[in-house]
């Protein structure tokens, strides 16, 4: 990677290996930025502009090629590898989560699922068998997980992240509605859906 | 409302309605800004800015009042009234979604749900029953949704959005992967859970 990329243009990317993902569905093995611009409501400059920033040109009169943008744009995200996935809470958000395939088409993989709800432990989700918390620290020495998924509530988030900081995780995606902080050890996502809910109320009032 | 509020401080006004719920639980009646900004990461200078913008000055020796500026962020929420929700895709998301009781707690009320496979319909889910896709048209034309929450895949978004468009429901909250775009008549906010997925990666490989 030639240079630092910039936060925000990093959080267009996932939008950008998407449409190119689409793109490449539909057989289109080439596309101008303004082409793209349409598609997306983004303007062409700016499309350009964030492009260049990753060394990626279009040529006069071509455009992009859609399959190298889109493994540039991967090699970027860091979605050249496989990712080992655990869902800390298997109820309904957990198991949508695991059941969902476009995360393993990702690179995404789920290999354990823990709760401590007794009507839960032992029940199978596509493919996994929920297992109880106590077990997660003997899991965690005995499998590589690189991220851990919080669909657990927001009260025993935070014991939780202290547990799974310390076990060599090194993400936390966060749908718990505490706010769990990025360390130098461990990088944090969190999705607040209530807040995402709340901005579009917003808009429905303005 | 004295003016129009930047969408940039919109969007962080969830998150201080959030903070200042879980200050309420704990009896914290007021609070200064440098308490605020410690907690919540953000500078205080940014705090009282954002909350100037709509008039809520903060009394020098004593803070906020914890109750009123909660009040304030939810009224430009629009959170003083109810939403009717309908959840499109009754699969483990939809499921999930209409089970948290986060959402019915700010007034977001799921009133019906829906779906095409057999296997889902006449299922009860939270207190609701799961009804046909062909039953939609005329649940929409009987009863007030404000909110439609799609939660099928992306390939039939397209068509479902333009329906309930011409239905008069008033926001889409988006977790299908087409990116729907908001008109005059109806607003759009997208969750793409894989796109966070992605920038949660590309954290790891920084």
């Amino acid at each position: 990677m030639p240079k630092r990329i910039s936060m925000s243009v990093v959080k267009r990317l996932p939008r950008y290996y998407r449409y190119l993902g689409g793109l490449l569905d539909r057989g289109v093995m080439r596309i101008s930025s303004k082409e793209l611009s349409d598609l997306m409501d983004i303007t062409a400059s700016q499309i350009r502009q964030d492009f260049n920033n990753f060394g990626c040109f279009g040529q006069q009169g071509y455009g992009y090629n859609v399959e190298m943008l889109m493994g540039a744009i991967g090699g970027i995200l860091g979605l050249s590898r496989v990712y080992n996935l655990v869902i800390i809470g298997a109820g309904h958000l957990g198991q949508a989560l695991v059941s969902n395939s476009r995360f393993s088409k990702r690179g995404f993989r789920f290999i354990g699922m823990f709760d401590v709800d007794p009507s839960l432990i032992g029940k199978e989700v596509s493919g996994l068998t929920i297992m109880h918390m106590d077990g997660l620290g003997a899991f965690l020495a005995a499998n590589e997980a690189d991220i851990a998924v919080f669909t657990l509530p927001g009260e025993n988030a935070q014991e939780v992240f202290d547990a799974v900081s310390a076990s060599g995780v090194k993400g936390v995606w966060n749908f718990s509605n505490l706010d769990l902080k990025s360390t130098g050890d461990i990088k944090v996502q969190s999705e607040h859906l209530t807040d995402s809910l709340m901005t579009l109320s917003y808009m429905l009032n303005e």
